[in-house]
């Protein structure tokens, strides 16, 4: 287990360990997204991941990382999304029991994922609090090992290696991550910083510049950078993936490295995801649209640049993304 | 041009020359879906093509083969579909003018698709006959070159190429294409004959075994089959990209290597979309599900074996096909 912010041998470990687990998904570009945007964009897949989202490089990492006895009493986590399915896929693949606390209120879809993996779900309250309450009891209960959405170094380290791909195939000015409880962000921020620019660099710098993209109606991690302390997230989005509050882990990096962070509001997020449907024929979810939606909105920024953007997973309620495109 | 059914050279030729202008799609697969269908299967992703479909590959193909002469005066061709949006694409690559001839009824998206790349529309009752009227009186006004959207051979042979990138990655036992006008069926048969079985065969001939899947509301590919003659197509599918009758060209192909046609319903194509969608993460058209839907019908046939289908197309149009999805 990593007991501190990742280094570059712990990202490039993870990479190694994880492989055999997840795919290198594809990075895809479309003219007509350049000419509409005016810069060369690239789009890194993680939608077309295993369990449909880059979840599962983080989880796959950190179950990776702990010893043969704590893997055998079982992974626990609480989470209404992908990670809970990357858990129970993790756990299916180590020969191990997964279990998952979900809000009652969480999509079938979702928890149909959890249990075709044949992960546990315990139902609670759709509260924070319920959530911790019901994890700490399953845990006591099981003696399982929880293995949290973002607020871990082993999972950090793991969501750093959607970036160390990104960099073995292009260099972009910039990279556009989506901002929810910080794991990808701050795993991109430090992938950034020790393995861009390298070679062939098109920025000035030669590094790659991390920007984030958040939901105006959760922009929590916004509000956190400019106060200088975590600042509690709301729930007015219909990006359901990024509803979540930063963590002790994810801040300090992400204050340190991300200097800018581009809120979306949700009718943005819609626009911007039925493009890329309608264009690169992949299914974004909400979350996933966030950081394109931050490149329509600002495009005079990244005029002529080369800009990188994690579509981070395409977990959807078909019934409801129609009535967003009507 | 080419002149007669394309030889093993005329296909790497055809594959050279349209690589600046196509991208090699992935080949995905996904743990879920070999599960539900007891096989190993890979999907080849046209649908992730430009213009979001393969008929990029042939129209390309098919405009390099003309003289400097004939492409000045410009590309003519009748279609409703992606053919349509591939001739316009390919006029616009090589800086000379595309003449389209559609029905007036043909969707709107399709219409807007032709018209990004300059593309000339030439509206025209639905029915062939007006069609093909239509288009004679283009090619009499402009002088421009018919590129026939699949009984041609130098289209055949860009078709051809899709299964040229799947045999460099894979030696599958089958390989299965949807069929409408037989222009990429056809391809693919020959390509199975030319590169497939060179190395690590997995099937007892070393020969991978072409079949088709088909829209029994649309089935006169099957029917021409046994009755050894072109039959005249219906058009009683959701399948809108297979509604077409086999050409002079591409049934004698069809007749000599195809030897099973599966035929899936409406509702046995829109559960394989469904899918499709859902595990896979790409979009599909309803022709570019007939593959797998044929699959799911015969499970027994392809149980224990290797098997890649060819997702031909990712142009829908969302509202239509989201309300098959409840």
């Amino acid at each position: 287990m990593i007991s501190s912010v990742p280094t570059k041998e712990d990202i490039i470990k993870a990479h190694e360990r994880i492989k055999p687990f997840i795919v290198r998904t594809p990075l895809l570009s479309h003219e007509q997204l350049n000419e509409l945007t005016g810069c060369s964009m690239f789009f890194k897949c993680e939608n077309l991941q295993k369990i449909g989202a880059f979840k599962m490089r983080g989880a796959m990492n950190a179950a990776l990382g702990l010893s043969p006895e704590q893997l055998k009493k079982g992974i626990a986590t609480h989470s209404s999304g992908n990670h809970a399915q990357a858990i129970a896929r993790a756990a299916h693949l180590l020969k191990t029991k997964a279990y998952i606390v979900m809000p009652h209120t969480a999509p079938e879809i979702k928890k149909a994922g959890v249990r075709s993996f044949g992960g546990e779900i315990f139902e609670c309250e759709p509260t924070l609090q319920a959530r911790e309450s019901t994890l700490a009891e399953v845990i006591k209960k099981t003696g399982s090992t929880e293995i949290h959405p973002f607020n871990n170094y082993d999972v950090m380290a793991g969501q750093a290696t959607v970036s160390v791909e990104i960099f073995e195939d292009i260099h972009p000015d910039f990279l556009i991550a989506p901002v929810g409880g910080g794991g990808l962000l701050s795993g991109t921020a430090i992938a950034a910083k020790y393995f861009s620019g390298n070679h062939a660099p098109t920025s000035s710098s030669g590094k790659t510049q991390v920007i984030a993209g958040e939901p105006t109606g959760s922009d929590d991690a916004f509000r956190s950078l400019q106060s200088g302390k975590i600042e509690p997230a709301q729930s007015q989005t219909i990006a359901d993936g990024l509803l979540t509050t930063l963590g002790d882990k994810t801040f300090p990096i992400i204050r340190e490295h991300i200097k800018e962070i581009i809120t979306v509001t949700d009718d943005e997020i819609k626009a911007a995801m039925k493009t890329i449907w309608e264009k690169l024929k992949v299914i974004t979810e909400p979350s996933a649209a966030v950081p394109f939606a931050a490149v329509l909105k600002q495009k005079q920024k990244f005029t002529g640049k080369t800009v990188a953007i994690i579509l981070s997973g395409g977990n959807v309620d078909f019934g409801k993304v129609l009535k967003y495109f009507n």
